[in-house]
């Protein structure tokens, strides 16, 4: 009585193991495992309708109730459209010595002071605007204030990468469900970025070119503008995971203009728009994948920044924390057919 | 309006990044998220009180509707104890050919066959019954059929890693709530291994030392036993993350023998009990660490196998799904004094 495949996809229906060029990560994709890709929907979508929270201390004329305040857009306007405000409860702290590696006396240790920064973008005054229900103008001024801050954050030494990354619905991670990002600035190079890091450039030592620049294949795309793509990657870790990639090869988000940052706007809003249609609004995080700051951060012939958006639709459970390995049950071509093929509303 | 850390613990109150020496992951522990370490309380707990469902396939009585089974104790006996079967909904398949590593022709892609085993391992014939219920002599029992049964799969040339674990309520991923865990049979080392083992050994080519024998400390110690040890590891990703520990090194979990098998299952359910009355009997996951199979089926001097165990009080989100540095509210020795003072009844 072993479980028998059956469905009408064109992909491959055993088990395959794929490991991606760029993040040097090996997925199981199992269709035993699946319902059809068509069939994937959120079981905790977020709701729409989310009232107005009245304590609510991101809305408009709540300010006092935030920390203090890094920059709002425009500038000394009361009737702001974006705040880039200190995180109340920082990860890291702004207020402790900066970094040095220590080694504790005893089996040895390894301890580094918490310096960091940890940041907050309210993305907009009102309390029921969601990201994607901004203009692709509005969202290019989210973006230019993620790379502003990058760049303000780039001045001190001892920070080594910036993390930028939105949770939405509790979750995804959010405490907070008025639409914000969240902008981590680390002392130390974290793993999955150096792991990255160390994978395209492998691939770049074999091949002489940049892994990501080569994830454009017609069979992932889903949309495609003047100078982005959004794709399904080839071994994408969770189902229905996006990433859009600058057509020209950058190493660093923070060099994005503003002019392109509207056009990443425009297909950022695509993006969430079919996944909220095809996958029944479902939470999701989305993550800038960029490059390393500090003595790293000329332009890389291997490096290649990206946006990752990842829906929340299955659990991380003993198998992936033990592993390191994921089973994803949707094939990404099937998932970009599926994604490609949404028809969004003007 | 900065955030003020306040708290009558005796760890330091600034964050602090530590890097674990046996898994090499950055952790940060952020004291100003953190409730009192004895506040923490699992907000979505099991309910004890599971009715008995009519149609739960893992029952006794139910064992044609399950995928065929490997082996029962005791054998040949209708009354078992436990089960190890297949999983009626594999990750991977054990009808295809072994994995061969290929490389597609385009764009350098590595896609390697699903080929690989995905057991159930039924704890127990009563559906009411969770593992922390049995007796050492019964967890032991538990514990040395996966023993068994790696013994089994490993001889298979193409499966390289075995991965035992368990999920324990639907939120950590459990898809039947009868008490059950999982093994895994995969055609390469997973990722997180890999690092793991590279991780020892860099420890030990330094050290000359192992890095799990060397977790042995005072602070950080819950309980002892004969020939096991249960710790909060230095720098636990996860809020109450515990590991067990064999006291004399050994490199692989599937060398136990059954008396230790028993003596670790006693151990196994004083923390399961303590983690259930301190942290409001949360949703968990375990995860046995151990050591390669094939080629490297050898003691080795670096490598120390362990069992880990990992409530599910956190949300996995955007900085940690980008960075793979995880966020901890609780340090260590905290947590590890926490449950070192909880009482059981005997």
């Amino acid at each position: 009585m072993a479980s028998s495949s059956s469905s009408d996809s064109s992909a491959p229906q055993t088990p395959q193991l794929r490991k991606d060029s760029v993040t040097n990560r090996w997925v199981i994709f199992s269709p035993a495992r699946a319902k059809r890709p068509s069939d994937f929907k959120s079981k905790s979508p977020i709701n729409p309708n989310q009232q107005h929270q009245q304590q609510c201390p991101f809305c408009i004329g709540h300010e006092h109730e935030c920390a203090p305040e890094i920059f709002r857009v425009p500038p000394d306007n009361p009737d702001w459209k974006l705040r880039v405000i200190q995180n109340l409860y920082p990860a890291l702290s702004r207020d402790i010595p900066a970094a040095e590696e220590g080694n504790n006396s005893d089996s040895g240790r390894v301890v580094v002071n918490g310096f960091g920064f940890h940041d907050v973008v309210i993305e907009t005054p009102v309390h029921s605007v969601q990201l994607s229900d901004l203009s692709p103008r509005e969202i290019g001024e989210v973006l230019v204030a993620h790379t502003r801050r990058i760049k303000q954050l780039m001045s001190y030494d001892s920070i080594k990468y910036v993390q930028v990354f939105k949770n939405h619905g509790a979750s995804a991670g959010a405490s907070m469900s008025h639409s914000h990002s969240q902008i981590m600035a680390l002392p130390v190079v974290p793993p999955a970025v150096a792991t990255r890091l160390g994978s395209m450039k492998e691939y770049f030592d074999q091949t002489g070119k940049c892994s990501v620049c080569e994830s454009n294949s017609k069979d992932l795309l889903i949309d495609v503008s003047a100078h982005f793509i959004s794709i399904v990657p080839f071994a994408a870790t969770f189902p229905f995971e996006m990433w859009i990639i600058p057509l020209d090869h950058s190493s660093h988000f923070h060099e994005l203009d503003s002019e392109k940052a509207v056009e990443l706007g425009g297909l950022l809003k695509l993006v969430l728009r079919k996944m909220s249609l095809q996958l029944n609004n479902p939470p999701f995080n989305f993550m800038v994948q960029t490059s390393p700051l500090g003595d790293n951060a000329s332009q890389l012939p291997y490096s290649h920044w990206f946006m990752q958006i990842v829906p929340q639709l299955s659990v991380v459970a003993g198998f992936e924390m033990g592993t390191g390995c994921y089973i994803n049950p949707v094939f990404p071509e099937d998932a970009a057919k599926v994604l490609r093929e949404v028809k969004v509303s003007p």
